[in-house]
């Protein structure tokens, strides 16, 4: 999604350097927008520790990242064993985090066939960003499955904008690219679909009013930062056409935890699951 | 209510001048108390449109003494005419609070059996007294009231703490003394009744965090401030026995007006008006 008017993703390799992983630092957002250099895995699990990337996608990602980053600078015999540790260091940074160990635990099940630190390394590599590629694509499958409901709507509306309200930053920040609640948005205003984002400040860490609202700022998105508590009237006076928010966990029944919030928005219809 | 462990009214004449009305300046808490004097209608406009004073009854009563210190001031002989455009002046600082106007004509009527500014005066203060003095009363009938509700079900829990969530502050802060909303928390404080407050921080002016907090800590009452957001997960886990909120208007059919953010606390239960 656009930062400045450039494309750009959460995560990336440093385009001069295979040894450094850039990610966006997330606690500055909206005042500065600052790269910060991931070069180990102590890096990456402070980076995770410190929330300067949040979001249960972009952390998966980043571990696995991490766990690259261990196996290029390790120099000693015991790789093996050494890659097993800095697996659990990561997974402890944000035990929370359901991706960042399910992830990692993939990734080191992939890397089980590798006979030298010098191949685990660059399957490391590979898989890492074929990793981070699944999860865009995971994402534009939210996108456009989303954006046809949206459509849908638009169509019932004959054009009037179609208001969506969600909470907390379930959007391409806490992803790589396009976001999981607001793929659909991002899907339908790239299809010149009129919508306005009611986005829930999201205390008390102001996520939405913080993260939400500066995405869709610098994607064009027209929208409106409310305190928490207005979700409830805007949908008693017809203002609201749809929820769309995060889910952290979803169980087979279809229940769902996220953000501290979520439950306050009762006519919730649409939810999406990124993992 | 108790401000360092002295009682204390939100508005009280000077002890030694007649001609002073004080009031407590609730923008600066709760960081600071400061009391600030009132000599004019001016000061009294000023004190309502700049909310040092705060909350339908208090504006109320302010507005009260704000024609009593109108005929104070006043060395003219047109004091009658003076007297209307003073009243309708103090009823312009805050037209959406219905006590104001309500108070101001109610005084105004009652001022009219008068021949001399000099009586006039006295009976604007004696009345002014008297409105105050009958706020308190009804807030103590509110409280009385409410308290026997939260007797019920502190039997009904064997003693164990009645949660009571509020919303904004129809405290003794918005009122004389006990408040609105809080009333029948104090009483049930005062009769040894076990309670815990769930304090909503109210977004966009945290008049919860930043007033009914205070109040409740100053008065020594079990509270916790809570993002707006939460209230649901809390009543969806059985924290919350009883939401108590005040009301900006009352319809005849019981529909009711209040801050932004009430109508999320869907299982109110006990809602009561002041006026």
């Amino acid at each position: 999604m656009l930062v400045n008017g450039k494309n750009h993703h959460t995560i990336w390799v440093h385009p001069d350097n295979k040894g450094i992983i850039q990610v966006i630092d997330q606690r500055k957002i909206p005042f500065e927008f600052e790269v910060i250099d991931l070069k180990s895995p102590e890096d990456t699990f402070e980076a995770i520790k410190n929330m300067t990337v949040r979001g249960a996608p972009l952390i998966g990602i980043t571990g696995a990242y991490g766990v690259y980053l261990g196996l290029a600078t390790d120099q000693s015999a015991k790789w093996k064993t050494n890659l097993i540790h800095t697996a659990n260091y990561l997974k402890s940074a944000r035990p929370t985090a359901v991706n960042l160990a399910l992830i990692i635990d993939e990734l080191i099940g992939i890397l089980g066939i590798c006979e030298t630190r010098k191949e685990a390394c660059e399957l490391a590599f590979e898989t890492s960003n074929l990793m981070k590629l699944r999860e865009i694509e995971w994402s534009e499958a939210i996108g456009n499955f989303g954006c046809g409901l949206i459509e849908e709507i638009s169509i019932r509306k004959k054009g009037e904008p179609v208001n969506i309200l969600t909470h907390c930053n379930a959007g391409w920040l806490a992803c790589i690219d396009w976001g999981t609640a607001t793929a659909p948005m991002y899907k339908a205003f790239h299809k010149g679909i009129p919508i306005h984002i009611w986005v829930d400040e999201t205390r008390p860490r102001n996520q939405g009013a913080r993260l939400t609202a500066w995405e869709l700022a610098q994607e064009g998105v027209l929208h409106t930062v409310i305190p928490d508590n207005t979700g409830g009237h805007l949908m008693q006076h017809g203002l609201v056409d749809l929820c769309i928010v995060g889910s952290d966990r979803t169980t087979l029944s279809g229940d769902v935890a996220n953000k501290i919030g979520t439950y306050l928005n009762p006519s919730c219809i649409l939810n999406f699951v990124s993992y």
